[in-house]
């Protein structure tokens, strides 16, 4: 990474961004912090991503993004990343928290697999829902217990054998299962009712928006929600806070010594098992199987999407404008890439990551889906 | 519709836009004109439509659009017009025109059935299958004949019952399966190679490229193009010429006799089986269905949409920057309601077409997809 990349970990406390204070001072994007850099003046621009078509540029979506470290300190930003988004699927790492904490995990026996499993958007591939069964009767779940609701696996071959054997999908197929199963565990283990889970006043909620409110450094009573496709709630966090949590994540020095704990074994589990967080032919298995652990990445609906670099102890988080998850897979991988947390031999394996073809039903490669311009580079 | 309303047909020719010519002067969107309002200058902002979840806008997409008269006169826009995009399935209305122009509609005894479904995007149920089956029988066209790409039908309780039954979808479950019906029964008629009828050179392409070229009011030789999902050119044209050719069909005085009886028979077509356009549960069959023949609409991929208007002599083109459909059907169904061409008790039966309810995986509405602020109200 060159010395100017205004992204460079090394220069951040010292180089361009004049940062004078201690490198884990616990300052939280968005909020104001003496001798630091500005970050209340206008941001860069939001950056780009482009789809094309032969000679034309067919449609562009717009992204907000930034890289922050565990000090907090906002290393790159793009647009604005002080209004709150819906982080969605993008940080189940942070709504596994209470599971590793509760004790809940080690009291049922549980390992990494189950810990992966509870921060995934998977596919509802056989691996999936039968590590999902198989934790559920550990726990002594049925399928009454999830409030998911049932769904169509994301993996059109499963989706079509399920068909094909007139069976219904249950909510063991629904890509969520494992953090609703982490939900449930840590209410049985902690003796709470279960019914209604998914409700923002229940303990395993408001245990949640606890963690949360720690890990981003914001006051999350109040702020604006939504109930999410799984029927839990999505809370309202600015962009920046969300990359500062990811931030902690890859680097807990700051936590507590329970929580720190409890984050490191997230991400081992996070990036030991890349299948589990999403499965065939997904975005954030393919990168983080390229990766061989570097990074770990996770998407979520309406263009979201985190990623957390151990080594380099950053945070990244962005959003589509629009919500599209094309837009979000592509704007994602620049992003990391120009962390140099892969190498470009990395990427040479998986150069559908950074610009996606765009096939037409005959097969044939008739655009793509790429960064555009303005991005910043390797 | 009030007198200052910006799109207010009434007054287009001696209201606000100081149209001082005659209404039907062939001027063209794009193009100068003398003694006609200045339409160069910075258009109005794009409208944006909003995706809500509890209590945040949780995405947006913006959308550039325009209405137009056979006369040319842009009565209202949104946006950049001038650009050229790619009106992908569109303006499959004025694909389907050689189709009659040449005589080959009757030359194989073929009804309005098979020219609805020429100008068809459908759901690839039973009812469209069938007849693309029996069209094919009455020109004597094979499934080998036809270079569209197999495709899983859009329509579910189709595609599982195809899976059910353990076959695999066929040309005719493509959605353009009409349109391409319709390209070789016109080349069979003119003993034209059927091999290759999908390519740029091909006559079928360059005839319609010669119909689009005059429709539009463009020279489209050198135009961009790029290869749309069923393997044909896809050609771009600006907006605001897209909604003028749209605003021929709905009023074809300036046309050439054969074309205009061609438009006139297409629109019949069109307006007669808005199934045919879709199918069940697609936001042209209900639309249709709902105006009961006085609007026509059609969708594209990539967030492109178009209408016609016959009592209002007027057409409507837009394009959701991004290209979401989601965006695409409500902000259609904005300008379509501005101008009026539905009742409110019309509207009344097909609310879910303005603001679209966003259901979660248990089924409880959790937001919706709406017009924000900011569009034209009728």
């Amino acid at each position: 990474m060159s010395p100017d990349n205004p992204h460079d970990h090394s220069s951040c406390c010292g180089g361009e961004h004049h940062h004078s204070d201690s490198h884990h001072d616990g300052h939280r994007p968005g909020e104001s912090a003496e001798g630091r850099a500005d970050l209340s003046g206008p941001a860069e621009s939001p950056i780009t991503v482009e789809v094309t078509r032969g000679s034309l540029v067919e449609s562009v979506h717009r992204a907000r993004a930034c890289i922050v470290d565990a000090g907090g300190h906002v290393l790159a930003r793009w647009g604005d990343i002080d209004s709150p988004i819906y982080p969605r699927s993008a940080i189940k790492s942070l709504q596994a928290i209470p599971l590793v904490e509760s004790g809940a995990l080690d009291a049922f026996g549980l390992g990494d697999e189950e810990l992966a499993l509870a921060c995934s958007s998977h596919n509802g591939e056989a691996r999936h829902t039968e590590l999902a069964r198989s934790w559920a009767g550990r726990v002594g779940l049925t399928l009454d217990d999830y409030e998911c609701g049932a769904q169509i696996p994301y993996d059109p071959a499963t989706a079509e054998d399920l068909v094909r054997r007139g069976e219904a999908p249950t909510a063991f197929h629904n890509n969520c299962s494992g953090k609703h199963s982490g939900f449930l565990t840590t209410a049985k283990h902690r003796a709470e009712r279960l019914k209604g889970y998914v409700r923002y006043e229940h303990p395993v909620q408001q245990r949640i928006l606890g963690v949360m409110e720690q890990m981003t450094g914001q006051d999350l009573f109040g702020a604006p929600w939504g109930v999410d496709g799984c029927s839990i709630p999505t809370i309202g966090i600015p962009l920046g806070a969300i990359a500062y949590a990811m931030a902690r994540i890859a680097d807990p020095v700051d936590l507590p010594d329970a929580r720190a704990e409890a984050v490191t074994r997230i991400a081992a589990a996070w990036g030991k098992h890349p299948f589990l967080i999403g499965g065939t032919g997904t975005f954030d298995t393919a990168l983080m199987e390229a990766a061989g652990g570097a990074v770990l990445v996770k998407g979520g609906a309406e263009g979201v999407g985190c990623a957390v670099i151990p080594e380099q102890g950053i945070g990244i988080a962005l959003k589509i404008e629009d919500g599209a998850a094309r837009a979000r897979e592509v704007a994602l991988a620049a992003l990391i890439r120009s962390t140099q947390a892969l190498t470009e031999a990395q990427w040479a394996r998986v150069p559908q990551l950074l610009t996606t073809p765009l096939l037409n039903r005959a097969g044939a490669r008739v655009g793509e889906v790429r960064a555009a311009g303005g991005w910043p580079s390797a």
